[in-house]
């Protein structure tokens, strides 16, 4: 088993996010991946019920069932995080929504998925997204366990500069897919995100 | 003041979406108008944070300023509608989140939005819209005042058939502009809504 090993360095289109601008990682509403860790075990799960919550300090919140092995290893470790997969994660992101870590799989290597280092010991960072946030679970428990709703404050962000710098997705018609971001449906069917649309930035009529 | 009335009878296009596929018209993670009606008072304004939050009861939630004029008013109404505004709205969509509507204007007009009656009598719901959620807020008072986050069951769901049936997005290569959704960054940056990647639903590997 290598499971507690990750799998490579940080890439170097990598760089950190301020945090105050996290929450346009989350703004144009990608599929993302949920990653946890507690000390040897570690999972990872698909989620499109994910958003920005604040600002400053950045928070998140993500709908992690209570009967998924993310959610056992989110309630040891008080941590984890957002991943936004491109398009040529669309088939691993599908396999991991597929089957639970619990039977002692390990779901990175099930479906091919790489990870780096965070900032935080506890961070699982998957290789071939494009935006990452490092979450920690805030003491909101009424709701987590009414609802299944995971309060969180971000206190690390990074992106891959080739998608997204200076604060915005640099998405054009000519971005290749594997700077895109991937937008579930339901079933095998993903969307992935288009071109810019511009609009006047006057004041408002 | 025309603000009591809507402005037109439901489009022929406009078709109800059985509940617990109501948060299929969410999970792609469109920006969304949040349109709200107490009485005569009513108002419109821009939401990228929100997402579904169950199946069955179908539940959402989304981040509402609690010094908007539209948090006045869903608290005295407990009701609110998502509306998921299609590319051709984008100018609106940046419009309506410029101001607050609690001076007096209707930004419905202001941005050139009309509206048609949902099953609720307190709904408004936008014509030029992809999806429509109806939506009462439950009672979780704590992350409300803490945090801005409005739990709410939705109680009915409609969309445009052209874009989305059969509980599917139907967007394709040659959607036109009219049927995709719109996806916020910041400032005046919108994304639209790309082309279908299908994976392989066999067992996961």
């Amino acid at each position: 088993m290598t499971t507690t090993q990750r799998d490579g360095l940080r890439p170097a289109e990598v760089e950190p996010v301020p945090l105050d601008k996290a929450y346009r990682l989350l703004n144009p509403g990608a599929t993302t991946l949920v990653c946890s860790r507690d000390g040897d075990r570690r999972n990872v799960m698909a989620a499109s019920w994910t958003m920005a919550l604040d600002f400053r300090p950045a928070k998140v919140c993500v709908v992690i069932d209570r009967q998924s092995w993310t959610r056992e290893l989110v309630e040891a470790s008080g941590r984890f995080t957002l991943n936004l997969p491109a398009v040529p994660l669309a088939q691993a992101t599908y396999d991991v929504g597929q089957r639970s870590g619990r039977d002692g799989v390990d779901k990175f290597a099930l479906a091919g998925l790489q990870t780096f280092a965070g900032q935080h010991p506890a961070s699982e960072l998957v290789v071939g997204c494009l935006g990452w946030l490092e979450c920690r679970v805030l003491d909101e428990s009424a709701v987590r366990t009414r609802h299944d709703l995971v309060l969180a404050e971000v206190d690390a962000a990074w992106a891959d500069r080739r998608a997204f710098r200076d604060a915005h997705w640099q998405i054009t018609t000519d971005t290749p897919d594997a700077l895109r971001s991937l937008h579930y449906v339901a079933g095998g069917h993903f969307l992935k995100l288009g071109s810019p649309i511009e609009v006047e930035t006057r004041d408002a009529r």
